[in-house]
């Protein structure tokens, strides 16, 4: 029973194969991160006659739409080349180039997300803000995404449910922060765009935030899942879903946490259990720690979307004063708001304030830099989580 | 507490904010599966000269490295459209696009996969074969990343692992699959580019498999996770990983097992195990089963290398005839085969079963059309889950 082959011929035979499964091999470098975190994007077209970079790491206007761009420089083999004029600060980046005015990923990075409607490539300088966006050698969380049946809708739908280290066989019962999305998001994003996983595992295993479930739900109700995960299968992300802040949902979680409680070791007291969410999921974490005053002894509204809609006609936000008032008679531990200096919702969070202060409602308000952008919601996490359960 | 703002100018205001966080709206519908299953693609770029598509759906002679293509034409509002010249069969596709001879994937295609160093657009035709590869209104089961502690490499190394639907409430033992990915491959292959889990959901809700967990380790032992998902960032992917091939694998393969039957609920006899592998994987199927003849009641072999390498430096793959004799004494309930006429790996699998012949050892051949792909491989864990634990 011998086999006269090679290492040498196997790889050359897989090399074949790979043909088979329609494989690609470039030998482009893009991006490179240069050793003074500059970073060099490069493209091989020896056709086109501009190609730009666009990317969330240039300078924008908050009044302009586009970004400022870089434009890349063609070599005589047809590569292009750009770089960024300075270093930049650690952080999970995302852009796309523009060939002839045509947007396309950055064919020689396989790393990419989906924000929404929208594919970009990506990169991270060190490993992100504070070294928490990296993944370490440190003991790591796991991360599931499962299904739960909502009764009152009828309809399987999918959650992604991160357990820190040591969940399996510590036999403890651990404090849950329920983690919502913004619109047209779905359960992917905290994990995905918001490095949700590698915050909470180095922040708990540098002792800066409690072991805690960090549970993150679909906030779209005529969604059972994210694009891709559902029975519409491949089709197209749609950006404006029906039913995201008409009620429908904050109805609804109440049979999230009791799916997560029956299923999870969890601490089952308000002071266990925190909710907060970016834009549109902020906008849900107000309104259900509102109208649940007892479930949730934490609230973080990150850039958050503070507004009534059709309140004549939607219960749920109707008597958002008394409703409020009732939350404060038995305030939650911390009520967490943030916001940057440039997001275009930062006049409504201003004016939502000046409720909460004429009332002498107790809150905690954190200002950033820059506007409605995935960097300040995973700074916010980041800080946020640092905070509850202690 | 009156916030005066409606539907219509939050939407808007989220529109702006899409801005800021770099949404592109493409209006471009592509792939459009049409009513006849033949699909067309669109591409929008004025000033291209030659736009192509290739796929795993056009045909492809064996001997020819490059698939046939589809040249795309273009309108004069430089949108270029091409279509499939015959409806396509239910299954999972992939397919980049050439301008001018530059490999891109499809921007108005949201949904990609990575094959080790490519990145393609997919798209499902029906639901794929049987239906199988679709999200139906099925019970589905759970898919969870989590680390394991190798105590052979001293490192922390990733898992995926499907618990079938009800898992989590049922108090049962359930027996295990475990499923290896080929070279360069991850532990995400069989769940992203296999669609293990709506192949398992889909057979188990229609009675045609046990319900079973499957295990999706890392054969990299360099690699202790995917790209992107280790301690490596977001770093360009290695087709040829050092190790893979060595025997050390096989080695450590045991704390994989020891790892799930601890912190899973298992059934933990021969009869309750089954390991199958595509490519390399079956070469890792293959010298596990033999090597731990007491471990593996069914094994799968799909698409197998089965190349000893260096057999004289490598203890673990030498004297293979007398452990094969030992691990066939006390044989496995199923040892199953498959391949695809066009592989390029056909003779050596023809060569190894005259050799299981030659000894009167007892197997099941599985022989399909085509070669050394994704869909081959899906249609052999399909046909092979069905066999299991009955």
């Amino acid at each position: 029973m011998k086999l006269f082959i090679t290492a040498a011929l196997l790889s050359c035979a897989l090399s074949l194969s790979a043909q088979q499964a329609l494989f690609n091999s470039s030998n482009i470098v893009s991006p490179q991160i240069n050793d003074d975190a500059s970073v060099t994007f490069r493209y091989f077209n020896p056709s086109a006659e501009s190609v730009k970079v666009v990317g969330d790491f240039l300078a924008a206007d908050p009044a302009v739409v586009i970004p400022t761009e870089i434009h890349m420089s063609k070599n005589d083999n047809g590569l292009w080349e750009g770089s960024t004029a300075t270093p930049l600060a650690p952080e999970l980046y995302s852009y796309a180039f523009y060939v002839d005015g045509v947007r396309t990923i950055d064919p020689a990075n396989v790393y990419t997300s989906r924000d929404v409607t929208t594919l970009s490539s990506i990169f991270l300088i060190g490993d992100g803000c504070d070294g928490l966006y990296g993944i370490h050698d440190v003991p790591h969380g796991s991360l599931t995404k499962v299904w739960y049946h909502s009764d009152i809708l009828d309809v399987d739908r999918r959650l992604s449910v991160y357990t820190p280290a040591g969940y399996e066989s510590s036999g403890r019962n651990y404090p849950v922060l329920y983690l919502l999305h913004g619109m047209g998001g779905d359960e992917n994003a905290w994990s995905e765009l918001g490095r949700a996983c590698q915050i909470l595992d180095n922040l708990i295993a540098r002792g800066l935030a409690r072991p805690m479930i960090v549970v993150m739900p679909n906030g779209n109700v005529d969604m059972p899942a994210a694009p891709g995960e559902s029975h519409l299968g491949l089709s197209v992300p749609n950006f404006n879903l029906p039913h995201t802040m008409d009620g429908t949902y904050e109805k609804v979680f109440p049979e999230i946490v009791n799916f997560v409680e029956a299923n999870y070791r969890t601490r089952r007291d308000k002071a266990s259990r925190a909710i907060a969410g970016l834009s549109m999921g902020g906008f849900h974490a107000l309104h259900i720690s509102k109208d649940y005053p007892d479930m949730m002894g934490y609230v973080g509204l990150f850039s958050s979307a503070i507004f009534p809609l059709k309140e004549e006609n939607i219960p749920l936000y109707a008597d958002m004063e008394e409703k409020i008032a009732r939350q404060f008679e038995n305030p939650p531990l911390l009520y967490w708001i943030a916001i940057g200096k440039d997001d275009f919702l930062y006049g409504i969070n201003t004016h939502y304030r000046s409720l909460l202060d004429a009332k002498g409602y107790d809150y905690v308000y954190t200002e950033s830099a820059e506007g409605h952008i995935w960097r300040n919601w995973r700074r916010y996490l980041a800080s946020f989580a640092q905070l509850l359960f202690k």
